[in-house]
C-alpha cells in the first residue's frame, strides 16, 4: 500500500466543539504522495463495482470524487447544498443535530437504471448519505457501493444505510 | 484536442437574474469524455510552469485542482469560505456586487517562496481570485499562474489581475 494515509491526517481536538476531535485532511491533499496514495486507496474499493457514475456532495464529496471517476473512466454527478445547481432540481431535506439542511440533486442527472456508486470523505451519521440515496433512487437510480475515505464509527452512520454496500478507508 | 468540451456545457438562460446565461458545467462532468477532456485540456496550461501546489477555492475549484494535482504528482491546497476550515486560519474578505464575502487559507498551508498555481472553474468579476493571491502573498507563496475552464470576458476579471499570468479554456 506504501504511505499510510491515515498518519498524515491532522487530530484537532475541540473542533468544532469541546470534546469533538476532528479529523482535518488538508495535510493529506497538501502531501502529494498522500493525496495520491488517498485517491488511489479509496479507489481500490470501486475495482469490482459494476456503475456507469460517481456521484458526490459539495464539497468535499468533490475532492475524491472527480480523480476517481476521471481515473476509473466514469462521469461525475455533483450533489450539492440548496440553491446551488442551476437547472431544475429535486431536493431532500434530512435533519441535523440541530435543524436541517438540504441537498439537490439535477432532476435529469440519473435516467432510471442508472448505476451509481456515492463517495464522500467522510461517514458520520450517515444523514447526509442517507438523503443522497433517497435522491438518487426517487430517479430511478440504484446505489452500488457507497465509499468514505474516513468513517467515524462510534456514530454509527451505517445503522441509516442498512440495505447498502459501504466501505471506508480509515475508521476511528 | 478530440472533445469540444465547450459543446458539452449547458446554457441556462436568466440564472440566477434575468438577463445571464449561467453556464452548466455539470452537463460536462456527467459525460465521461467530457470530464477527462476537460481535466486534460485544462492541465495543458501548467505544461511548463514550474510550482510545488495547486489552490482551488471551495467549492468548484476542487472539481478541477485536485484531479490535475493528482496527474502532475502535486498537492492540493484549498481556499475555503470563511469558517470551515478546521485549522488556523488567514481570512480576507472581498466585495461582491451586493456586500462582501470571505475566503480562507490554513495559516501554515504555504511556506515562503512556495510557488503556487490557482485552478478554478470560472474567471468572472476576478474578486474571489483577486482574494486568494492576496492570502497566498501575505504566507510568502508565489503565485505562478491562473487558469481557468470558463471565462466570462466582459466582466474584465483580467483588470484585477495584472501582473500574474492568467489563462482560459473557453471564452464567452
Amino acid at each position: 500500500m506504501g504511505v499510510d494515509v491515515k498518519s498524515l491526517i491532522r487530530d484537532l481536538p475541540d473542533f468544532p466543539t469541546e470534546g469533538i476531535i476532528y479529523r482535518d485532511i488538508t495535510t493529506v491533499l497538501q502531501n502529494k504522495e498522500g493525496l495520491k496514495a488517498s485517491i488511489e486507496q479509496l479507489q481500490e474499493s470501486l475495482v469490482d463495482i459494476d456503475f456507469d457514475y460517481i456521484i458526490g456532495p459539495e464539497s468535499r464529496g468533490f475532492i475524491f470524487g472527480v480523480p476517481i471517476a476521471y481515473n476509473m473512466n466514469k462521469g461525475f454527478i455533483p450533489i450539492r447544498k440548496k440553491g446551488k445547481l442551476p437547472y431544475k432540481t429535486k431536493c431532500k431535506e434530512y435533519d441535523l443535530e440541530y435543524g436541517t439542511a438540504a441537498v439537490e440533486i439535477h432532476i435529469d442527472a440519473i435516467k432510471p437504471g442508472d448505476k451509481v456508486v456515492i463517495i464522500d470523505d467522510l461517514l458520520a451519521t450517515g444523514g447526509t448519505s442517507k438523503a443522497m440515496v433517497e435522491l438518487i433512487e426517487e430517479l430511478g437510480g440504484k446505489v452500488m457501493m457507497m465509499s468514505y475515505l474516513i468513517e467515524l464509527t462510534y456514530l454509527d452512520g451505517r445503522d441509516k444505510l442498512k440495505g447498502y454496500e459501504v466501505q471506508s478507508m480509515i475508521q476511528y
